[in-house]
């Protein structure tokens, strides 16, 4: 299967992602469904020329035309949804995701799903501090990172097929990782960073903070607005492996501590020259 | 005192920070003088008209033209240069600085100062991760946060003169703290921040999460390209201060780590729902 303009494409959960994915390919051509279980979404989307159709229940005739299905729910509601409905799709319907977790969904759904249907998981690293449609940009897939999870029931047809959805997103780097190496990048560089935030968020009730304080404190602290029921799911369902990362930190931190306390400032150099070189791969 | 445009002003280290009040002040119609032991950063800020005039040594008779002075130095050095050159100040000049940290400094110049001349510290929350005169920028002044912090040497026209410095230099809101206060709202808001993100840079080695991360990690980590030599001394100087921050920290952090071992969804939602509801002080 190839992205070309007469499939028509299904999103399911029509929030921040999914609105972002519908503007993107309704804007290159493609006939755009949505279901989202809020009617208000979908209406909103028709007026706004965002989707072509959307039903606020799994319409098996709605279900029936889409050709690709892009999945923007929360990991459970995912599984259950698929669980649910996969008889109203038609043969040979190829499905993605955005979840931002994946060992403990993908090899669910692929083992419940039918035969005849083949589940492909990505993760585009995009998003914005706000949720729902109305704040849908397809903006945000510029540039970013876009990871596709394969499994080995994956075929090579549904892995470039996958890509060159990201490809006509617009996306960067396209990479492929296995759903465990996923979940173990992502416990470090969003989820570990989603904890710190929050945390250093609070510590202080201190209103007047916002008088004295420069970007630093605002740049660490811009993702600890957070959607708070998705992000404790995708928090408990990688567990084990954002605790590894959590602890990875707390002993990096206590080392920079002591340091301190011990007025050792031949190590604290090294610590930031280590911290300075290594963030210069991230401005390349 | 007033910021009059017949003023001489003397930057005493002119990197980044030295460098931006050079472009600002020399924008506004003063002339600026400046002492930087780097003889290139001097000849550069002259062909660059950023100063009238420089020297890479305490040279007298330049100091003595100087009817305002702004130190730009670390915390160290500066407290030094006083010792050793005040001197050849002409009496009445008025004195400020940017030092990141109060407390340990201020008192010991200020008894160590002559009683015709005044120091009246402050700190503008502003900067880049960048150093050196040929980074300087006076757009990193418009709309941020400025604090002078007295104590109880200070004239109320001294206090007046260094908020009207802040207001020509184009600043957001001005604050009067004092030094204890300045140092223990630093140590929260811009040291522990800069620890954290030296932390989280440190705690990987891999230079393929470029490929993989979104804008969270960038944000975070963006300050983890640090001046050591500055940044330790910073650290060092506020210890413990800094210290009881990064407690409290590292117990906020603790808490929500227990939160997602102990798959504790309700609290993990309480905690974020205080981290979006506090963040949100910072966009108004």
């Amino acid at each position: 299967m190839k992205w070309i303009s007469d499939n028509n494409v299904l999103i399911v959960g029509l929030g921040l992602m999914g609105g972002s994915y519908a503007k993107a390919l309704k804007r290159l051509g493609y006939k755009v469904y949505a279901i989202d279980r809020n009617e208000e979404s979908i209406s909103y989307a028709i007026n706004e020329n965002i989707i072509d159709d959307g039903k606020s229940f799994p319409d098996p005739e709605l279900i029936s035309k889409a050709d690709a299905v892009i999945f923007a729910l929360y990991p459970e509601a995912f599984r259950e949804w698929i669980r649910e409905n996969q008889q109203y799709f038609h043969e040979g319907v190829m499905i993605t995701d955005v979840t931002g977790v994946k060992s403990s969904i993908v090899y669910d759904i692929q083992d419940m799903l039918r035969e005849d249907v083949e589940f492909i998981p990505s993760h585009p690293m995009a998003g914005r501090e706000l949720s729902g449609v109305k704040s849908a940009d397809d903006k945000i897939f510029r540039n970013a990172n876009y990871i596709v999870t394969p499994t080995k029931k994956n075929t090579k047809e549904a892995i470039e097929w996958c890509k060159s959805l990201g490809r006509i997103l617009g996306v960067g780097k396209i990479s492929v990782l296995s759903p465990e190496e996923h979940d173990e990048m992502i416990g470090f560089v969003s989820q570990l960073t989603h904890c710190i935030a929050v945390s250093l968020m609070t510590c202080s009730d201190d209103e007047n903070l916002a008088d004295y304080t420069g970007d630093s404190f605002r740049d660490l602290t811009r993702i600890a607005r957070i959607n708070e029921n998705m992000w404790s799911e995708l928090f408990l369902m990688n567990k084990d492996k954002l605790i590894e990362k959590m602890d990875v930190f707390i002993n990096e931190f206590s080392q920079l501590k002591d340091m301190i306390k011990n007025d050792n400032r031949a190590g604290l150099c090294e610590k930031m020259k280590l911290s300075t070189k290594r963030r210069a791969w991230f401005d390349k």
